[in-house]
């Protein structure tokens, strides 16, 4: 089948997340300007480069009480942020975090995690995550929109810190076995990292 | 353990492209302005948003003979290009289009692949992909980079027209079990989803 993705699609849910997948998952830890403490999870994330390390994600939509979300209004303020990277064990914890919750909610209090110091940036880590990545903000590009009640908003920011915990690596590398890191599917879906298998590049 | 990107880690290997995992592959058909064919995977590539769908790749580095590479420099000049989507039973013809080849090199060509016509644009399909986002040029932002000789680009392109086998549908849904999405790991690994659950959304 072949639609344009601004005509009807005649399925019975939109495809594109479902297509589009795996998808690595970032739940962001942040700090209103208050020292409130936020929370949540995103799939449109990924890392664009190395050398230095430069993480995107996409920050779709409106709070339920009208603004910015938590996240994008957060770090534009405060300019830190930590990526909490999500493993299997933790699957119900994080989603109990993407709910859309009032402003002044704290999701760790909310999903009964442990807020834990970071070293580089005010916002805690969550304690139950295998990684996390400590982030400065660098710059928000505004994206297309079909809505203008509806924001598109991505969101970079620079890794200045990576904590991993010496439970997930073997001999020197981070070992997937150990390490089971959750990924977003379409509609209600998730999977993990399972099995592996290794492709040689090429000459 | 804890590091900073910006100081030596004392792994094996780098560790971050194996803690944000597992990724999506955005497989890239493009045409530069002789009409000349170019094919290559990107793993820092998301979706940033829905509606409309944005997607977003890093590409990073300079071509083997000087200047970008070959899929950023075509998409800047010719403003359109396909996102193949890649599954497992492709693997090695992904693999093989992963060398770093001279500029006039056709990586159909070299991993006996078979073009097919887009709807939109004027980059060709890949005809063995179980899914294709047909997709337009909309910007590219220069990332921050440690090395002036090694660029960090991303590029962003908005989603025009999407093909769905409609081998890999079952009953209005994508069916994971059948379209085998392949991700990207750290080092040289890869995984695809196998088994997937639902997680529903709370509240």
């Amino acid at each position: 089948m072949f639609y344009k993705p601004s005509e009807p699609h005649g399925l019975k849910h939109g495809p594109l997340k479902a297509i589009i997948a795996p998808r690595p998952i970032g739940w962001i830890s942040s700090l209103d300007d208050a020292g409130g403490l936020n929370l949540a999870p995103f799939s449109f994330f990924n890392a664009m480069a190395e050398n230095p390390p430069i993480v995107a994600m996409g920050i779709n939509g409106t709070h339920s009480e009208g603004g910015a979300k938590d996240t994008l209004h957060n770090i534009e303020k405060t300019k830190e942020f930590v990526c909490n990277m999500v493993t299997y064990d933790i699957r119900d914890s994080m989603n109990a975090t993407s709910a859309m919750a009032p402003r002044a909610v704290d999701e760790f209090e909310l999903a009964g995690l442990t807020p834990t110091p970071s070293v580089l940036v005010k916002p805690p880590r969550v304690k139950e995550c295998a990684a996390h990545l400590e982030c400065v903000y660098w710059q928000t590009i505004e994206l297309p929109t079909n809505d203008p009640n509806h924001k598109n908003n991505m969101l970079l920011g620079q890794v200045v810190g990576i904590h991993i915990s010496d439970d997930v690596i073997t001999d020197g590398m981070v070992d997937m076995s150990k390490y089971q890191p959750l990924a977003r599917l379409g509609y209600m879906d998730y999977c993990y990292v399972e099995n592996t298998f290794a492709l040689n590049r090429p000459g």
